[in-house]
């Protein structure tokens, strides 16, 4: 049985067939609306909301943020609608399929709070090495809790989105000097949008109820304002000009068959962070540089996973919201080429990193691209892709 | 001649007399409307629309948020009406006004990205003091830019709630400890609510067109879990749990007389933290405990304004949006009671603090409520308040 989406992308051994299913939103010059991604088509969910009874007001406006709001019921209840009409042989009544070459897909919910995890041991080891050399890589707390702080939301923006060089202080002779940051970096991410009732001490077994889908992650960092500003309340302005995230958004449930345990820190967890399902994900990370591959990142050597996380952070009694977004930190493995920082690759810019054209970088050049794919194993033998997340490097304003 | 509003808390001599005039929301059970502060009353803003003409649209839903997407020009304007409406000898048709004790106060506004800055010197060296004894209290980077970093803006919540004991992990023998915080504590802020058209590098010279106005803001902080968990990117669950503000917002202009020039650093500011006129102010606060003020800290001795704060925020190319607020750092004085943190007045818990009814104190109990409120110079010798901030701390729940 032929599903009526005649688009070769749209197959199971694609990275977004019908196993994948990611929610967004398009722009056909008639406005947002809320999509389900088919291959390199878009099918807009308004056109068949005659076939998704109740759950039809959930998708009918302009962003993810009343379906965001909803429960894991009704996105479960969705989905199963969905891939029941997309697989089904004949197009249902009203379908409007658009191409995703022919429509502005922009960002596709409001972001809430934003929190970024750094929870990769490799990159943790790795940056304290670089950053703090005369002191112990990894901190005491780093194998008991999942560190993490809070970004910039507004400030994010959609895969696609150039990223303009920033400009601030940075150590220099003589007192901080201003000026362009000469020390431009990606950090490869998975980031987690959560979803459902607004909520307190989130426990890892209700993760799922909290967690509506994931997205790749780009936060684009300064290293030479983050070096000069970071102490001793972290990371502000060195992270806080843009952070980009893959404009689809790949429902939790499409990563089923990625679930994994993740690595041992060496210690026991306190009681709250103890999983009774494994929450890691088996995700396989790409990072490209003008179009070479510099960096394959597996998520699965994350030390804690998205529910110890969530747990974390609402332990407190904190609130999530719909909307909020928070992310692993970047994705770093034990070899060389896993490393997902281009600090890391070039190794605080010691150590030149070769492009396909045969140039050379440590950091980024202005008009350089940087692309983030990934992919998980799905059912059957199927692959669930992630969407890709691009920026382009503009050069600093005249200031 | 007289105003038509009885009440003799609604006089210059008075901190919510004519001169001040905040914006809040109130609900008398008819759903939340906008409303000025005139003394112990409200006037509700849609009542008096028809006097308003175009700005009326400004204060006629359920938040302060159409008011602060609008313009400083649209922002004085209104002013200045409702200034010439609430001080005429006879009521405007149709006004409304309500007891503040017959009515229900909630979050004024949509809180966007909220960052919280460090930006007093005696703070940061009393906590550099405390914190890390072997070595020195003020980091390089602090005379030349205001440190800061994002705190979670979806716990940020109005004066009057309670707020609830956090639990979390903390320093312990054999490894941390999880449970209530033993730390609980308060830090006395000055917020800035950020309105206008979104912006990228606001220069000093425009901090108005950028700030709405002023709120008192209580930074509620469990010591013991930020102590385990803030190296190396800073507070995280030690402070997400809840941050009060005041319920009325102080626009800006009321506060022209208070401006004042900050203390000098010592060095020289790189060009864009150059003032071409002062943003310093002269708020004096004060930090009730249990009934008894225990510290007086003045905003006048704070090294950085309100437009560097801003103009270094966005100086990167971040924006800021309408909604986004921003606090000044615990405001503490050189003198012992101008300390605007427990753990500063009892010095890591080492020193008891007495209250008037002759109980001891380091950090906060069970049951205990924290008032902070503000006064600064008016024109012509009147006194403008800033609306108070008050919290009493609820027990940690059974978990």
């Amino acid at each position: 049985m032929t599903s009526w989406v005649r688009d070769p992308a749209f197959a199971r051994d694609q990275p977004f067939g019908p196993q994948t299913l990611p929610y967004g939103v398009v722009d056909a010059g008639d406005g947002p609306r809320v999509a389900v991604r088919l291959g390199d088509h878009a099918l807009a969910l308004p056109s068949i909301a005659r076939h998704l009874g109740d759950l039809a007001e959930l998708v009918s406006g302009v962003s993810l943020d009343p379906l965001l709001a909803a429960t894991r019921a009704d996105w479960s209840g969705l989905r199963a609608r969905l891939t029941s009409l997309v697989t089904q042989p004949s197009a249902p009544t009203g379908a409007e399929l658009v191409s995703l070459s022919d429509v502005r897909i922009p960002l596709p919910f409001t972001v809430g709070d934003y929190v970024d995890f750094y929870s990769s041991r490799h990159h943790a080891e790795n940056v304290g090495r670089i950053m703090r050399p005369d002191s112990d890589p990894l901190l005491p707390n780093w194998t008991h809790l999942p560190v993490g702080y809070h970004g910039r939301s507004g400030t994010v923006v959609v895969s696609g989105t150039p990223v303009e060089r920033p400009h601030g202080q940075r150590r220099g002779k003589g007192g901080p000097h201003f000026g362009p940051s000469g020390r431009l970096d990606v950090e490869a991410e998975v980031g987690f949008v959560c979803g459902g009732p607004v909520a307190r001490r989130v426990p890892t077994r209700s993760a799922a109820e909290h967690i509506f889908g994931v997205v790749l992650l780009n936060d684009w960092s300064a290293r030479d304002i983050q070096g000069w500003e970071y102490q001793p309340l972290g990371p502000f302005l060195g992270k806080s000009f843009a952070t980009s995230i893959s404009a689809w958004v790949t429902p939790l449930d499409a990563l089923a068959t990625a679930r994994v345990a993740v690595p041992d820190v060496g210690n026991p967890w306190l009681p709250y962070l103890v999983e009774d399902t494994p929450w890691g994900l088996d995700l396989r990370l790409s990072v490209e540089w003008n179009g070479t591959v510099v960096s394959r990142p597996r998520f699965a050597d994350m030390s804690y996973s998205c529910a110890q996380q969530l747990a974390h952070m609402t332990v407190n009694g904190a609130t999530v919201r719909p909307g909020d977004l928070f992310a692993s930190g970047t994705v770093s493995g034990p070899e060389e080429r896993q490393r997902g920082s281009f600090l890391e690759l070039s190794w605080g810019g010691r150590d030149l990193i070769e492009l396909a054209d045969g140039q050379t970088r440590t950091f980024l050049e202005d008009g350089d691209t940087v692309v983030i794919t990934a992919q998980a194993p799905g059912e059957d033998g199927s692959v669930v892709g992630l969407a890709p997340v691009e920026g382009t490097v503009l050069p600093a304003v005249d200031l």
